[in-house]
């Protein structure tokens, strides 16, 4: 079981928790339990670090930032003990969490399951700091914001969990976002690959690290609410234990996207090395990418999209790089969003993109950029277009809920 | 250098810490630094506990306060690398602070310097978060409120540092409670055994344990203030370094005392452990103890001091053992106080104590209870002439400021 910020933001809702946990291990469930830090905790420290010192060392914020989990886990535990649950938490140098060493941003490497195996079987709840680990030099790690998903995943993958509960502010996984198309649908079941496109695409419920782990290693996570946890919630599973697949099983979008044009460059083996060499130096992450057919066999345009906070970044990187690039001119908006549709039932049914070509089509919205994959298709579109065309789509693919 | 929870109240305290460490690492020193919670967190973190349970897991409970030091030593990591200061913080796990498994109170056993040594030698500071350890199961413990006085020394005590310094809200040791008395002066030395009296019947500046660590291993510790840290302080030192040795150094009071007498007991051997056997059972520790002069010499009254919060505790257990016992009539009272003169130069000096009696006397107030040792003599008296005492006793031993 996974308990978010928000769910653990103050005593009530932790006792509220307790209860939840109670439930579980009254049906005889063996229960682990990650927990975020109480909602507002990890902002105020994190404040605190960059107010000391806009160069901080990530060594120290891992030290503090990890003080909001420690505190919450010891506070679950004894709120468990008042009602009779058996319980303890775990540090994650406890534990141990293995992770790298990449302090603020370090990925899980080996989570040593023999005590807490042990205790479980004992019938002892164990509530585990989420979001925190161990380097090798034996110095507090965090798993880096949003960390408290990956953290309760590879728990469960650790002790081969039956299955690993998400409690959230939200219900489960909707086929788009509520805000945007009240006539969204929760899913019953997603498949890991779609769920993996979601979270990557856009879609807020879950990070996409900790789905990777839920995928590699076989984890039924299922997304459920805190605050009404009978209310269905979904299932991530195998793509065979989802019975109809349907061509789209969901709408995503982003507006975090930018996009750069590179004017006449050569048409010839090799440019690309040259433009997105550069670009991987700098850390900028390449997205979509599309080059025109040139003309003349000699020049054409290449255009390519970024992160939007990578914008500056990229561009500073192509002009340190113009003479090797040699291209004549640089234009870039960050006025652009990209709208993703995803399904595992698309590699069944052919003529699924052209239903969304069409739809936009009709809609009048311009389609700049593509980028297919056997599951997805996503289109870069004019920022102002995104909500007409997420509702569009989602009832071209017969989403809407009756 | 060791800063308490005052010290350390927010950013702009914690900055100010910064510099004073800069300054001792800019005279050549090599500095270990302790540091409490930030003023109120570790209350905000006890009330917590105490909310959702007042039978709280005395290890959940220390896995919670511990969190605030915690913080606190990041943050100070953090500021000092911000003005150029090499430092890293050391929880009490990382380094390690051994201690018994005796939760929310646990004793220091054991602290491995060898990697703060190495640190230390290649001029980094170390940053300590004081008031806790780990318990031989590797869970986390405190110290017990206060504890960071008894972290600092226990510190400077295993790298066998040249001083501890002690940095809080007063300037130093002095004669007496400038509270009560306005011309108590500051004492420039005071001798450890001097300090354990005064700390443990009521000076309120250092921890009674960490004085003890430190007479133990002779760590040259000095009492000095976070916001006039130029101004003297007060050396805690060896006896034979202190040149005029007065025959009293200070006045302590507590009103943190109880009065209980059993009226018409059996005057026979065997009758004080029937009556301190029970209160030892209950936790309950015995002060001072007076016996009357049987008049018949068979039967006696006994009076002795708890501590006030003691009180209710005492008297169930002695109503408990009222048939052992074999006591007419209990009567108690919390209406008391104790007062104590302190002071090496006593053994040199006879009459001290008759001094104090008739200072007493001349001011009409009776002497309740009477308790010495080699360096100091308490009474008890009642509550409401405490600030007469001390202020009479301070001038009678030629204590007042010029």
């Amino acid at each position: 079981m996974k308990f978010g910020g928000t769910s653990v933001a103050d005593l009530d809702r932790i006792r509220h928790v307790a209860t939840l946990v109670k439930r579980e291990v009254d049906r005889g469930s063996q229960v682990a339990v990650t927990v975020s830090a109480m909602a507002g905790e990890t902002n105020k420290l994190v404040g605190w670090v960059r107010e000391l010192s806009p160069m901080y060392d990530a060594r120290e914020y891992d030290v503090v930032v990890a003080a909001g989990e420690q505190v919450s886990s010891g506070l679950l535990a004894i709120a468990l003990q008042n009602i009779g649950i058996n319980a303890r938490s775990w540090l994650g140098w406890q534990i141990p969490v293995r992770t790298s060493s990449m302090h603020a941003s370090a990925r899980i490497e080996a989570i040593d399951n023999a005590q807490l195996d042990e205790r479980l079987a004992r019938g002892e709840v164990a509530v585990v700091a989420g979001f925190q680990g161990i380097a090798p030099d034996n110095r507090v790690t965090t798993i880096g914001r949003g960390g408290g998903d990956t953290s309760a995943v590879a728990v469960a993958a650790a002790l081969k969990a039956d299955r690993c509960d998400i409690y959230t502010d939200v219900d489960g996984v909707y086929t788009t976002d509520p805000r945007i198309v009240p006539k969204a649908r929760r899913l019953e079941r997603i498949a890991y690959e779609e769920m993996l496109e979601m979270a990557s695409l856009g879609a807020k419920v879950l990070q996409t690290r900790s789905v990777e782990i839920a995928m590699l290693h076989r984890v039924p996570v299922r997304v459920l609410s805190t605050f009404d946890p009978d209310k269905g919630g979904t299932l991530l599973c195998d793509e065979e234990d989802i019975v109809e697949k349907k061509p789209v099983s969901g709408i995503a979008y982003s507006r975090d996207e930018a996009k750069i044009t590179l004017h006449r460059i050569d048409d010839q083996p090799g440019v690309a090395a040259k433009i997105f060499g550069p670009l991987a130096d700098a850390g900028v992450n390449v997205d979509m990418i599309v080059q025109n057919v040139s003309p003349d066999g000699k020049k054409t345009d290449l255009t390519f999209t970024v992160g939007r906070s990578e914008l500056q970044r990229a561009l500073d990187a192509i002009e340190k790089a113009r003479d090797t690039i040699a291209y004549r001119e640089v234009t870039s908006t960050a006025d652009v969003a990209k709208v993703s549709i995803i399904g595992i039932g698309m590699r069944q049914h052919p003529g699924v993109a052209q239903t969304m070509f069409r739809t936009l089509a009709d809609k009048g919205i311009n389609v700049q950029v593509i980028s297919t994959s056997e599951i997805k298709v996503s289109v870069l579109i004019a920022e102002e277009y995104v909500e007409l065309a997420v509702r569009a789509l989602h009832s071209a693919y017969e989403l809407d809920a009756a």
